[in-house]
Parts: C-alpha cells; sequence; structure tokens
C-alpha cells in the first residue's frame, strides 16, 4: 500500500470496525464487526491466562494519594493523567485519577492480601478501559486518550527467581497469542531510558509496520520489589522471618487489532485470520430465477452443515450481484468465499475462494468430505498468513556494520536495524539523536570481537533500532 | 437471617466474592470468585440479546455540551455526576463527565448513523462501567459508585409499534433471564414522578429482599422521540418525508448480583444457581491412608467423566478434615457435593448433597448413567431454587383493601403490598408521604367498582407499593 496511514485510517470505516467521529478527540466507537473480532482475539488471549491465573475486576478511579505514593511511576505518567475534581456541584476533597494504568490501584490490595508465604503466589489479570491524556496527535487503536482494551496481569511471588520464570511465563503467552493471530514482532529488552517507570527491566515486543516504522504491541515488566516496598506488601516466611514480594506484571492493549489490521490488510481490505473473523466462511448463492430453489436448496444445506460443525459461516442471499458480494466480503476479511451456481450443482463442485492469497480452487463436492476441506483450507490460511507476515519482518530486520548505514538504510527501507552497542545511556542518546532513530531494545548475542557502532567501545549487546510510532 | 444487611456485608468476603476495602468509599473489587459468577450471569444475558441485538462498544466519558442538550435528563443526573476538569497539569476547555448512564454518548453517533429507513432497526448492547457519585451510603452491588457491570441495550425504530414490540422484547429478556437466575420480580409501570428522565414511560423489576425491602432490578424504558428530537436522529421514508426515530433503552447492573445473592442464601452461605456456579459440583474423597489410592483412582475417573461431559467440576484432595471441607464449599455455594469413601466404593455408590436443600442421596453408582444422574440433579436445583425464591416473592405480596393495613402490614411482614389507585400524582406522592412506603408502579387489572385506596375516587390501576433501597 502506497499511504498506510491513509489506507489505516478508511479501513476502520469500510470494514466497520470503528467510527472516529466521537466528539471527544482520541477516543472512538467500536462498532459491531470490530467489537466481534476484538471478543475473539480477547477470547484466544483469556485462554492461555487462564491456565494460570484468575481473572478480577478493580476500580477505575484511583485516589491522587495512592498514584502519589511511587514517585518514580508517577513522574512517568503525571503528565497524562484525567483528573476527576467534582462530583455533582461539589468539589472532591481528593482528587481521582482515571487510571492510566493499574498498579497504584491494585497494589494496595495485594498490601492486604499478602500475609504469608501461603497467599503467594499471586497471578490476577483484568481486561480494562485506561486513560491517557495524548497532546501528540491521536489516532484510533494506536494513539488514544481511551484505551479501551487494556489487559494487564500483575503478580507477585515469594523468590526473585520465580519472578523471572513469570516474566518467561508472560513473553510465552505473547509468543503463542500474536503466533495464534499471526502478528509478527521482535522481542528486545527496552534500554534504560525507555523502561516502565519502577520498574526493574522491561521486555518488550515491537511489529514492523507497513510503512516501516514500529509499533510497541506489548509489554512485560520485573518490577523488583520497588512497588512492593512503596505499597508495604511483606509477607512472612516459614521461620517467621519477613519478607517483600518480588512483582511482574504485563499489558497489552487495543494495539492488538491495529497491529492485526495491519499485518495482513491490503489493497482490497481486511483481511482476517480465521480465529478472530466474525465469519470464517462466507457462502455466496449465484441465483438465476429459474434455479433459485435449487442452488438456494444447496447453499441452504452447506450453510447448517458448516455451522454444525463449528465454524462461523455466513449465507449472502441480498439481491445483488455477485461481483459486488465479492467486493464487499473481500473488504470485511472474511477468510474463505464459497460461490455456488446451478452449472457448479450439475457439476457437482463448489468453487472455494481464499482472501489471503487469492487463489481460486474448484473443489468435488461430498457431503462427508466437505466440512474437512473447509477446516483444513482454514488451517492453511492461519498457517500462510502467519508466514507471511513473519516472512515481511524478517526481510524488514537489517544487520548493519556500518555507522553510514544506519539513516540510509532507516530512511530507504525502514524496518528495524540490529548492529553492536557498548550499552551506555549517553552513548544510545547519543545515537537516537545523530541518527533520528529510536533504541528499541537489546538481545543476547554472541559479540566476540565486536565493537560498538556508534562510540567504538566493545560491544556489549546486540541493539535494535528504528523509528517508531 | 436475622439481620439481612449484616449477613450481606459477610458473604461478600465469606464467600470471596468482593474486596470492599479499596480506598474510595463505594468502589470494590472484583476477586475471582466473584468475577467467574458475574462473567457466567452475563453470558446467560449476552445470549439472550445476542439473538436480536449486536453488541459495540462506546467511549467512557461524555462532553459536557453532549450531556446538557437534553434539560430533562441531565436535571435527574446532574447532582450525581463525575466531572473530569484537568488533563495533567492543564484544566479542560471542556469539561468531561463519566458517563452516568450512556444516552448522551450513544444517541449523537445514532444521529450519524440514521440516514434511511433502509438504516433501521438500530439494536444495540453494551457492558460498561457507569458512575454515580452517590452522597447516601453506599453498599457494595446495591448503592455503589462505580457501576462495574451496567449492561445496556439502545434501539432506535421507524414506528411507535415497533418501539412498543421492542419493550416487549426487553422484558421477556429479563424475565427469561431472572428465571434462569431464579431471581423472582414483580413487573410494574413506575409512576410519572419516578420513571428514567426524558422517557415515554419506565417498566420496572423490583425484587423482595430478604428484609422485606424490594431493590429495583432493570428497567425498560421506552424513550418515545424525546432524545431523536434532541439529538436530532431522523431518518428518510420511502416516500421522502422525514421522521424521527422511536427509540427505546433497558439496563440492568451489579444488582443482579446482590439479587442473586439475597435470593438464594442463607445461614451457612452462599447458595449459587449451577448457571452461574464456578464450580458446579464438588467432590470430596475420604481419604484414609491404608486406602487412598482406591478412592483417588476413583474421584479421579468421576472427575474426569463430568469434566468431559461439561461439567463444571472440582476436586478437593486437601489434607482437612471433610468436615471442614464441606462447611467451606457450602458458604462458597457450590450446588452439588458429591462424597466419596472407601466404603462407598465397596458398596458401590456415592452420596450426593443438595446445597439448596441439604438433602443428601446414596446413589448407585454406574460409569454409564452418572453424568445423567449428575445433570438430572442440577437441574432439578435450577428448578427448585427458583420455585423457592419465587414462592418467597409470592408470600411476602399482599393484595390490602383498607388504608389502615398499609402501614400494618409493611411495617410487620416487609414485602410488597398491591391495592387500587386512582392513578393521580399528588395522590400518589401524598400515599408515599402518609404511610412511608414508595410506590413502585401500576399493573393492569379489573378493577370495576373499586376505589383508590387513598383518596377514595375511582380507582384506574392495581398499584404497587412497598418500602425500597
Amino acid at each position: 500500500m502506497k499511504n498506510f496511514s491513509e489506507w489505516f485510517h478508511n479501513i476502520l470505516e469500510e470494514a466497520e470496525l470503528m467510527d472516529a467521529r466521537y466528539p471527544i478527540k482520541g477516543m472512538s466507537v467500536w462498532l459491531p464487526r470490530g467489537f466481534q473480532i476484538r471478543k475473539y482475539a480477547l477470547n484466544a488471549l483469556q485462554e492461555l491466562l487462564d491456565k494460570d491465573h484468575e481473572e478480577v475486576l478493580f476500580p477505575m478511579l484511583i485516589p491522587q494519594s495512592e498514584l502519589a505514593k511511587e514517585a518514580i511511576h508517577v513522574k512517568g505518567f503525571e503528565e497524562e493523567v484525567y483528573w476527576v475534581t467534582k462530583g455533582g456541584k461539589r468539589d472532591l476533597n481528593e482528587h481521582l485519577a482515571l487510571r492510566p494504568t493499574s498498579e497504584t490501584s491494585i497494589y494496595p490490595m495485594f498490601s492486604l492480601w499478602v500475609r504469608s508465604h501461603m497467599d503467594l503466589p499471586i497471578k490476577v489479570y483484568q481486561t480494562v478501559n485506561t486513560f491517557r491524556y495524548e497532546t501528540k496527535h491521536t489516532r484510533p487503536l494506536i494513539r488514544v486518550r481511551e484505551i479501551t482494551t487494556f489487559n494487564e496481569t500483575h503478580t507477585a511471588h515469594a523468590t526473585e527467581e520465580e519472578a523471572e520464570k513469570e516474566v518467561m511465563e508472560g513473553i510465552e503467552i505473547y509468543k503463542t497469542f500474536f503466533d495464534e493471530l499471526g502478528i509478527p514482532y521482535s522481542i528486545s529488552k527496552r534500554p534504560e531510558w525507555d523502561k516502565f517507570p519502577g520498574s526493574k527491566y522491561t521486555m518488550a515486543f515491537d511489529m514492523i509496520m507497513p510503512d516501516g516504522k514500529t509499533l510497541q504491541i506489548a509489554t512485560v515488566h520485573n518490577l523488583g520489589t520497588t512497588f512492593a516496598h512503596t505499597f508495604d506488601i511483606q509477607f512472612e516466611n516459614e521461620d517467621g522471618t519477613h519478607d517483600y514480594v518480588h512483582q511482574v506484571c504485563y499489558g497489552l492493549s487495543d494495539r492488538v487489532i491495529a497491529s492485526l489490521i495491519a499485518a495482513h490488510g491490503d489493497e482490497k481490505g481486511l483481511s482476517l485470520p480465521p480465529v478472530v473473523a466474525p465469519e470464517q466462511v462466507i457462502i455466496i448463492p449465484i441465483i438465476f430465477k429459474e434455479n433459485q430453489d435449487v442452488v438456494l436448496n444447496f447453499t441452504d444445506n452447506l450453510e447448517k452443515l458448516l455451522k454444525n460443525n463449528g465454524i462461523r459461516v455466513k449465507q449472502d442471499k441480498r439481491e445483488l450481484r455477485p461481483g459486488k458480494k465479492y467486493y464487499e466480503w473481500e473488504k470485511r476479511g472474511v477468510p474463505l468465499r464459497i460461490e455456488v451456481g446451478p452449472r457448479d450443482i450439475e457439476n457437482n463442485t463448489i468453487v472455494i475462494n481464499r482472501r489471503d492469497t487469492g487463489n481460486k480452487e474448484f473443489v468435488d463436492y461430498d457431503e462427508n468430505t466437505v466440512v474437512d476441506v473447509v477446516k483444513d483450507r482454514l488451517d492453511s490460511i492461519t498457517h500462510d498468513m502467519k508466514e507471511a507476515s513473519n516472512k515481511f519482518q524478517e526481510e524488514k530486520t537489517f544487520a548493519i556494520e556500518k555507522p553510514e548505514q544506519i539513516k540510509k538504510t532507516i530512511n530507504k527501507k525502514g524496518g528495524i536495524i540490529t548492529c553492536s552497542w557498548c550499552g551506555e545511556t549517553d552513548c544510545g542518546k547519543d545515537m537516537e539523536e545523530k541518527f533520528d532513530i529510536d533504541v528499541l531494545g537489546t538481545q543476547e548475542s554472541d559479540l566476540e570481537n565486536k565493537t560498538c557502532i556508534n562510540c567504538g567501545k566493545d560491544a556489549s549487546y546486540k541493539v535494535l533500532i528504528s523509528k517508531t510510532y
């Protein structure tokens, strides 16, 4: 696509996902089709979380005194917090923050819940709306003032080791989730100056968008004992001594839907992986007056057969030209289209079209095998969509050794550049300014005999850099 | 129960449903068990709504100018609205309301969506958090400042007849839903002075709580064309003329969970209808050291068998006295308990205990029939719990003919009084003051030769009165 920004703006409207005309900047309405996609995506995520975490729901407002307790944390958010100052016509004694994120609403309760080592670990998650007073240019799903879908996990552990294990578990959950949705990602450890305020370190998932810039799509934070000290979350060991808990939190947001749209969409519109598609199959009966009954009898049976076997299927019987229907359902991203006309019924075939590849296939029709055929094609679509989007991310990731190549590569090809780096904050910030890029983070790598691409000192990390959203 | 208020307060903590210690008055935390019950209840409701409505999600904040547009409406809410006045350190140009209810956030968008009669009807719903700055005494789930679970349906129609049909549909959906949960109700048309601000009329569901006062648990509003005029929601007819849409909205909240708890709970704790129970069956193996393997082998099989057949089952293998386990799971409201000890296995029986009746039954064990037996008992529980709670509501509803009986009956027995009424607002308000009760609303009835219990004029309605929450 030539202009991703314009394409993205249009597709939200054309595929009936969101309405951005709500009368507050940066806040949009989820339309029924968008809401369905959001629901199926959340279901896939929650299924993974539910194996080892419990769902809870905390209040949306946070007292100013609680938010203010963790100084580094509040500093990271204070410019962006919405404040409730009035109830009815009265001024409130204490101002209340619309949660920008929920650490300071959840951890005072953890402090009440944790008494002994028997109470640990606590592993909970919630899906809530959060708020940021964005002063930058907003864009639906990507940079918003109400994050309508913030899925956040918060855990507390007796030991550092267990917290480290939880970090790995969070990363694995997100990898599995993004793989299911065919969303590509690069994982790195954010640099010191870009970690979550108050955390020990932050692991982040970044996706390369079609315009070459990266979008942060998920983060996993090891909080160490910072918040435990701030909110006094202590437990008693078996031997009667007391310790502070080690905490982890991780989250993702509406941006998952943006990355889903961006990873798979094309000039024809949306293209959805079967797992999140409101309709996985659309059946188009090709109807002429003289044989209407024969065709509809056939397609009604087919629809029923697929539905009874757990496939989300819809039939479009409207009196419109087939071409017009194809156009509409392609725009909406339905993974598989089945066309059936009178001649197909005579020949005992159906025509199966894939949205992702545009591939058209004539399949012999057999009531006993058609469900398996459709399921097989849906599986292939899931597999191929993931491969295709991963390939894009790989092809847009460039290993660079010379500093003069950085700006050239980024400006010409976009994507992520990997190179060697000393790991010093001063050098990293210098790089960001000099090359007009952002340091995404570091990965472990064999760096023997390698030097920092910027300052020439011994290299300590493989670093990922890019232009970012 | 002697003191319902105290019992209700304790059960939230003891059955691990909510934590009311959150540091803002009137806002509580949903704990994992409470959240599960809420989820299953919502699932049951949404299944009914999804047949004929689409789910959407609107922003939480409403610009002051939109909220102010419908004067009667805003008058009904202005004392209770929380206002966001600051973003970061800046004062906002326009104050933003935390939605007290969503008419004024949704209908400006309806105005954009509706162009022609082809766009109608619109039938959408959402489940969101809403806010009321309550100055009265708050109580979790019943009178709160954050309604964490507000399920609201909003529809727009071309004709008054269709709107009337939607009112009936809303009432039917709620009847079915409450019946599934075994929540009893009386339906009446709220008097003029207590209808939804801006509506034509309000139909309401009230449940008699164990303390004899009624709790409003759902409302259905025919909005007529009031909001359509305010927000300019017009459509073009086939003949080119324009009309305003007719609107309906209906909603229910967290109070459903309060009524669920109150309708079925007893001195032992919570008692849950199977449809919302996190565990429908709890299996307690009675273990002695010498035959531990035999018993656990048996109960593991039983657990797997029930689970594979879609029953939510859990086994409690903890090393505790059985009596302690019974006590705990009864408090948590699990509908069915199965005990299996070494002697039971010898006799080829299992012991099935019902939480609702306390009934204990020895059942011959057969792998081929045990699933059906358990499902049958769960169905009986669902049926009997509904019967029992309906009976309570019926027995607490008293037809009264003489005014002097009103105060006596209410003060002695609580519940709902039905009597004849003229229908005049002045007379109704006079009654409320004189008898220290609330007029719930009216029902259709044969009133030939009946006179108003208060003023003696000809009666127009059967009226329901009670003390209310």
